[in-house]
């Protein structure tokens, strides 16, 4: 089969043919690739960041958000049957550690992860478990969803786990309109009634934010602290979503949070780097956030399917996979590209 | 009535004879002073070091770790009467703002700190609320519990918090063995099965400890990462409770914590300073403390009139201020230093 | 001033004229009624039902659902002041007992409930306490929110509470599209993304239901059950809030709840009279609700003022007290009666 | 192999030869016997009770409380070894469902429950799963744990629920203080400062409860609900655990019960039936319990290891289980009957 492939570092991606995954084991389950996202980790990993902790041999496939059709299954899968659409959940977990046996599948003490560790979903078919494949209402389009696999995935989990808290009254901070907060933006709309904020450096992500249900937009350019503190009644926000995490993110985002609020780190780059003293005395929480669980997915797939969260995307066949490369890193394009048969 | 005074700063403490505080709001409540807590935030009142956050007009009474009886009260108490043993919650709060209504008293709105931005309780009788007195058990003390109105409650505040989230199996990391972290152990060990490893530099420290209910003493002297690590299976502990937060402590502790662990920070005086990255990869959250409600002071003085909570004390009268003071500040004390009358 | 009143039981209510009350204790507060809903547990007072149980003293006052204007206030309010809008949350309580000390007011150990065991709403003027008194919007008018003080602020506590366990895909069947149901239905559509099953005898109530957000309506004409299970694919619904709890309705519901199951009691009636073995072998839960606390009615004003609880109301002149509840006994009022000034 | 087995229904239980297990499925797992619990349970299977519900096909092996050490394992097998010393969780659960995913596997759509309806633990080996099987800690024995994979571990998770919401100061009444109410207890007394109150009719068992932690005995004889309201101060407990379930019990229940408080329901036999206007005046909740999950089964392996959870047994080897069934059934047991090799 065709595959997109990472043979060497600081190089381009080539494509090759390869032999197609085959089921092995029990819970194998085969996807043919209806959609992939082309992710900026995806660039990333070409340039090496993730070399040593991935600790993958080259060459191997790429591609970490995957969806499609059940081509193939293990003798011991019951959930999904050949020719179901679905999504695949970016990780493999082994589904007898402590943390997957209490629904925590995320921190599974030995998961693997195709396009990262192994071979991904840049090709034609992929190889994953039944512990990874969710079933997607006959409305939705493997290459539409595509992209809710893992950057998806991640805004979710921060935004269900932040809307525990939130009440009708509360002030919900999103910093970053992109494309994670694009889709956090959705999904708070959708499961709470706190007023949103949306803070982006680009005018044009704030007024979409406001579009699809932000309450103010706010764009940064310095006095972005004191506006939101003047939309807060001069308290602050009882939660910030931080879907940045660098260039100053963090500094901001912890002066916009109300006593005993909390903030959500999603995005990285910066450190966290505030005095004990301010954390006990405002006594505020820093509340990590890695990507969904498979439960989450379920959910985030029940919101695609009611049009409560929608994502924009640009299609590339899988053939073309350097021009959307190229179009990602330049910025050029809107929402997500997604790689299709 | 005696009071002993800040009368400015970088000078000592003075006794002086001022006018016994009088009924003069509904909600007032007299409280002729059992014991009054001699604390290090008092030492730091002197050296000027909450002279502009506090505000405070000089000269005024000091002391915020306060029990005692129920000498007079005000028209609209009804909580409370003449006689009654009381420890006294170190805020006075309004009862009416959003935080009070909702339980969450500490984040009041409009409160006062008697001891810091008023007169407090080194003296013969301390003026609060009918909000701020938690009527105590027969068997207690006022000289004996009046330290668990602050560092106490904090301890209480922080453990109990911590203890919602331990299950049987869970490892909870005390950095600290000292005032605050000997009435965490305590409070853990009543209300949770889980294993309690506890570090600190000083043997004795750790000794107590393991006496009082720890699974485990670590003394802290270089190794105590990969003492706890080895503890825990290489993984880190479920939750770390930082009773220090200065000197590497916090460092120390977030190697200590386990992927989707709770890091409480209680003590303060360095930074938190952790790569974004870091916090997302283990998603672990950083969750602030400050002094208990209410409500705490409630739990914690049931806790200590079962017996499961002891604080050790060096009692003095309260001419003797400056000899508790001297002592506490050259580390002779054990436990911690009571002025009674 | 002028005010309606229980004069006897089995008797009209009587316009009388009494003395406007005035402030005595310091956290009084006089509201001038703008609004006052008229309940069917106002027909209920008349017709004796409650004068064991309030004990009150004949003749006072009716009307427990009041929203006006402050009037006077005594020397201790601080969260409001003359001429302010605000809604009154129907108990006066206490604020110093466990219950109001946590924030679950409704719980008071000594709380007094103006309309039913004091003087109530139907009047020019109403004396309640700084506690219970919620400023609302500049956007809403005192007869338009009057009845959410009561009958809205008990839907509103039941489907918040339901609402905190729901997530994208959960069913949720709301029992009785009526004045409460009308309410839950808002309430969940703004703060949850779970499906809405909604199940009423009335098939005007039923299209009313879809047309605010419902997401099914059913019919109940004895195939309500197996509809439901239609509708869940056989399963039921995670949460079922039972509006009605007479005629039958309670084994309705428990019908339609799946394993592990919530069902909210809010309506009441008949009993609740189901064999322990269900309740373990499907572990489902019976969760009790009375009337919100004050935190929750500053909530509901929240989405009031959103626009995303609206309420139908008749208004009348306070002399057409006996048309009101005429029309109501009736069956005419479609919303909530309410009386004005 | 030898497996004591279920030949008619209103017949005696026959020890027959038949084939030992093996491993056909990739998470099989086969466990050679080291103590198998004899439960009421099994007296009701014999009369019957259980025919139509498990629709097993007879004869089939008895036995659902079960522990041993692994004797072979399926080539998905990853979390236990040949020679592991385990103890078996009852149900086999999927791993795959909605419940099993969330963590929440006693709500697997699709379950197995040797014992009741596949092959039990009355014999030398059986059969399990992967998914089934918890390692014990060196320091336990089989023989002494098997009784706490059924019995033992309803109580745990019932307690350990109700825990979540028990704080210093709250009243916990237990009613029955035999097999499950006896482990309940303890496991209270280990994660909870509350009041243990506990009732029984039996004087002995009260008298045990309190020797192991229980803080008040109530022979139930009468007058239980009044003793156990003056034990509350005239309120009624927090929490109420009822591990009976018929002959009064819910009723006396639900008259200890608190405003706002919590019926854990855990025995069997007579009807919930209450008047939905008291659920609903006094805002009480009945909370449905089953068996816990294989996470809770982990945990209270691990108060068993910390010796915080004892159980007294009475050994009979397996060729003698008619004695020991007699022997339970006439009440000559103290503790549970274990059947050994």
């Amino acid at each position: 089969m065709k595959a997109v492939q990472v043979v060497g570092y600081g190089r381009n991606l080539e494509l090759a043919d390869v032999p197609a995954p085959e089921v092995t084991g029990p819970h194998d389950v085969i996807v043919r690739i209806g959609g992939a996202g082309v992710c900026r980790t995806d660039i990333h990993i070409l340039e090496g960041q993730w070399a040593e902790k991935s600790g993958v041999t080259l060459p191997y496939t790429i591609g970490h958000e995957n969806a499609g059709w059940v081509h193939a299954v293990g003798s011991a899968v019951t959930n999904v049957a050949e020719g179901d659409k679905v999504i695949v959940h970016p990780l493999i977990t082994c589904g007898l550690c402590r943390a997957c046996r209490a629904g925590d599948d995320v921190h599974c003490a030995q998961s693997a992860f195709p396009g990262i560790d192994t071979n991904g979903g840049y090709a034609e078919y992929l190889k994953t478990s039944a512990r990874s494949v969710v079933r997607i209402d006959d409305s939705l389009e493997p290459s539409d969803v595509a992209a809710l696999a893992d950057a998806g995935l991640t805004a979710y989990h921060a935004a269900a786990k932040a809307a525990r808290t939130l009440r009708p009254g509360d002030r919900c901070v999103v910093i970053g309109a992109g494309g994670l907060g694009h889709i956090g933006i959705q999904v708070l709309r959708a499961i709470t009634a706190a007023e949103l904020i949306v803070v982006d450096r680009n005018a044009d992500a704030v007024k979409l934010a406001v579009s699809i249900g932000a309450d103010h937009g706010v764009v940064a350019s310095g006095g972005q602290v004191d506006e939101v503190l003047g939309l807060t009644g001069g308290d602050g926000a009882e939660v910030v979503l931080d879907f940045v995490g660098e260039g100053g993110a963090t500094g901001d985002g912890v002066a916009m949070l109300r006593r005993a609020g909390d903030y959500h780190v999603v995005g990285y780059g910066e450190n966290i780097d505030v005095p004990t003293i301010d954390i006990i005395s405002t006594e505020i929480n820093f509340i990590g956030n890695l990507v969904g669980s498979y439960t989450d997915l379920c959910e985030l797939m029940v919101l695609a399917a009611q049009g409560r969260v929608r994502l924009h995307t640009s299609k590339y066949p899988l053939e073309r996979f350097q021009d959307a490369l190229d179009d990602l890193d330049a910025g050029r394009i809107r929402g997500r590209a997604i790689l299709t048969p």
